[in-house]
């Protein structure tokens, strides 16, 4: 496999702007990507080494500006950004007038309907309108068809990855009571805040603590309902901060819509992701744990029944960083560019 | 306050032991506790400071083999018992015979149904039932009067006491619809599992990771229920893993029976634990952390009204070895022996 | 014992300054301390209970602004800093020439020596060398005569006194070769850090982490080669950075100076030592550990002795909040105002 | 490449062991590893991804008995023991003499002198004389030639490999004053005391706490003075266990013998490892630190130069179950089947 594909990364000093560096350095179809400075970025760096020693030894990671000129002479093909949604809502429609594909890491292009992006309060203007239509949602579980032709792809949040993957299988079977409602319980390490200090994730306060956030209210929320195309009395999400770096696990609650076996509950998981390589299914012997798929591109799912067969709990657990961020970022753009899903990510 | 009442305490080597020592070593209306070694019992040491250096400075604390006749030849008053419940299920019994009232922190006497008893596989010898029935249930916010008289108190369980008082108020208040169900998830720290070195407990196994378990069977479910006087359906519990020493947070969902506005909800809780110096009812503007309570005796409860103020979630936290274990069991002691339930607890 | 002291405290927000209000509220020789707020201080909030609601129960802590002269009306009798040290170098000779006693937590008064004190960056003005030199280094172990008398106390180092505490002994006992020099190597948690969110203290970053730092520059030297009266070529200290909240361990390299056994070294320890409360010292049996000291007002001593008798490593723990800044301040206030050095500090 | 090499591992339960595993899976020169049960191993599971589910996904990872002829004859090239010492010691010599080149990960063959191996307790069989002298020391960076055509590979200490390659280049370039004497204060994360259950690895004890053991006598310190080529009377060593799961960092106090400017001693270690592709060298302008290493087979070496110029400190990072242990065990299999150092650890 040549390496053909010239990537670009807004927001590379950023956790998951860095692991998308990481990934994007040793996969073989893509040259070294080129780290794109932020107009007036502040507290930059020269050499993402420096934010990172971790990479010593692997060349200069030169932070530039460029002009987007300079970057279709540079032979471009695709733009990441791993950036706050304020500056990708600003800046990838520019980067798509100029020809280029754009996969985006913020909430900026996830959300369809209105109502549940005004929870962003981005200004809505005019021009956006189209992009907002041609955004592709990128979860190739569900859109991988679609995944391959998009122009501006908006990468899922991490907490709704993990959430949808659980329940898009039984809530297509019929299996989940939509009207009794389902509750998501879930639970992520601290990188999920970002790398900015603040009070949130300075070391005293965090290690030791556990704590509830955003309930009733976390932006996630829009996009698990729109993906599971379902109402907002349906679905209850509820984040937690854990005191450790990385991964997320749901506890997912789950009334059954009809009776049903835990055979069954497993088999309709499993035919669901049947040759889907990201999506591990734990059979009943044993839940994930956040352990299990940190460090890979691994969604893992597993549930409980209730002996009396009534109510399940599901329990998904990915690493933010990579099946929640970043990783993803590299699937889709594999989809994206015609190649194997798996690629770079192993 | 003179010190007055000599404890005596089965299990002091555990975490709840030595909790259980370290606070009645500074009670002011208590003797230094006599540390009753089990018979056989294994890995055991000379005295309570080698196991735990931070007592030294403070005198001796000898573990020793007491025959009944010794104690009372000592003049002990209480027998403390933070063992596995099956010693305490065979010794207590004849410790009570000899004449002692006693604190148990297991799960032996908790339980009034025998299917609920079930869970924890203990032999029903006939000559116990009395005792079954006599055994009060020790959570001073619910039953001080009963406790006070109690001569077999059964200290509640962890997790139990941080649902059941969070439930209670709105229970018995009626704004909880229990045909819908409620939801409980919970976490706990590391020291809820014990001091026994095991896979599960193996600092590099936890530190990083979050899990759940006995998903529909955790032990302390019976408790919640008679507690609370429900059924099974009508509530839901599941425990996690958290990667702290100690610490729980419960996060319960509950559907409203009736409409109710969140200043309602509020006063239910607060009217209910006024002059309840061991609970903090938290106000809307802020949840509970696992934090605020740690080092204390204090059961901490908050909660939030969904935007359509049909369904709440309540947050509630305890350290799950004083307000979950050894600090209730000195609340109780404080009501068995007439003094205030602060007292040795501040 | 009557509550007949009136403390203020500058500076109760960070983490020294709430371990003071919270050790000073249960001291039963003192009344509830007066929050005093700085000048323009920022991110200010209206009640300690705000950022800390651990406090939550025991009435209001509030912060607020005073003159001096409202402070005599009040009757404040000892003004505490628990300050960044440009400000107590600032307001502490106003305090002073105000009538108040002064506890300073900072680094502001405890060097002697010029030269040591120009790491801190002050501008030496003419008008301070009175009180430069008046100052009193609060290590209670080494000068509780002039503590009683102190109207400056320099409350020292954390660092320092896990140091100074472990060699004064032997340095005094002419058992520490100091010609061919003495190797501190500290580790400590990241309260010492203070409470101010920066990169070096994102969980993220420090989780999972250790790092040594301010090689052969940090500013805790001065005070160590001060107080036990030897040279810069004598000793070399390299502190380091624990992914744990609080507490210190020093490992300290000694080459002995004459043959000792190990019996002469540890009665040294414990000669020095003796009728000093809030020192242990460990047998050659075990080495301290830093949770033996935790949440405690001790600082514990051990060695081990080479099997050739000829070097020797102490180690020593302390809780750096306490023994280290808060609790060793509490201690001086007790002997400054005459009560045992144990009061409030069990 | 071709996937031509057999392995086989003994031990691969353990976290050295599953390392390897990892590590051999996706290596492109190595076949999948054959997991060798060992003779009534207690607690074992039928595949290793029962005990580590992050296997999940990549296929059966069987453990079964084996005879020598029977790896004989599934073409078996190295086995592997990632064991105990002692069965090494047992086991090692049996499968050299059936034709197997052998990487010993544990301390059975790595120490020429006699004296030295007492600390293991062997019972020293004559028979084994010759494998101890023909046993070489795994460390690529100092005995690659050796290594090339070993038959019995002793694959280095984690402790070791810290030190000696931070001091190699020092010594041999004389900058160190051995006369003086060398202290090494070195810190591990837990992994590196095993996965068996331990009151020393039990979450609830380690985490928030830091301690030193083994001062004066734990067993890596042989190979230190045989790899650098100096007494005991030159080094001292004190391990200490660090909070974290993985990870080593080594401060190591050395004085000098003759005067050096910053750049001289840097150049000395950037031309001792230049060609080396596992040390980075850091500059003057930054300390490595544990992070920077965690998951790499990377050594990172940094100092800083005291003002005078007359002392140094080297400090030294590494992951412990990577350079440690199995990723420099793979680097000793690459010298050792004549592939590249980096083959497969990138």
């Amino acid at each position: 496999m040549n390496a053909s594909l010239q990537p670009a990364v807004f927001g590379a000093t950023g956790y998951s702007g860095f692991e998308l560096v990481r990934l994007l350095t040793r996969h073989p179809g893509a040259k070294k990507p080129l780290l794109l400075r932020r107009n007036g970025e502040a507290g930059g760096c020269a050499d993402l080494a420096e934010a990172y020693p971790q990479l010593a030894g692997n060349g200069g990671f030169p932070l530039q500006s460029f002009s987007w000129h300079e970057l279709k002479s540079a032979g471009v093909d695709v733009v990441f950004f791993a950036t706050p949604h304020e500056f990708s809502r600003d800046v990838a429609p520019e980067a798509i007038a100029n020809g280029f594909r754009v996969i985006d890491l913020s909430g900026a292009w996830r959300l369809k309907d209105r109502g549940h992006r005004n929870v962003y309060g981005f200004t809505e203007k005019p021009e956006d309108a189209a992009l907002d239509n041609a955004a592709i949602y990128g979860l190739p579980e569900l859109h991988a068809g679609e995944i391959r032709n998009a122009t501006l792809l908006a990468n899922p949040g991490c907490y709704s990855t993990s959430i949808i993957l659980a329940l898009a299988p039984w809530i297509r079977a019929g299996f989940a009571d939509l009207e009794h409602g389902i509750i998501c319980d879930s639970k992520s390490g601290v990188s999920g805040a970002g790398k900015a200090p603040t009070a949130k994730t300075h070391f005293v306060e965090v290690d030791g603590d556990f704590s509830a956030y955003s309930v009733f209210g976390h932006r996630h929320t829009g996009e698990v309902l729109e993906q599971l195309g379902i109402g907002g009395g349906s679905l209850q999400f509820t984040p937690h901060l854990l005191p450790i770096p990385r991964g997320i696990l749901s506890t997912i609650y789950v009334k059954l819509a009809k009776p049903a076996t835990a055979e069954e509950l497993e088999l309709s998981l499993r035919e669901f992701y049947a040759g889907k390589p990201w999506v591990r299914v734990f059979g009943a012997a044993r839940l994930p744990q956040i352990k299990f798929s940190l460090n890979t591109n691994y969604c893992d799912i597993g549930f409980s029944l209730s002996p009396d067969g009534k109510r399940a709990v599901l329990v998904s657990c990915l690493d933010n960083l990579l099946k929640g961020a970043a990783g993803q970022a590299i699937q889709n753009m594999n989809l994206m560019f015609g190649w194997d899903e798996r690629e770079g990510l192993q």
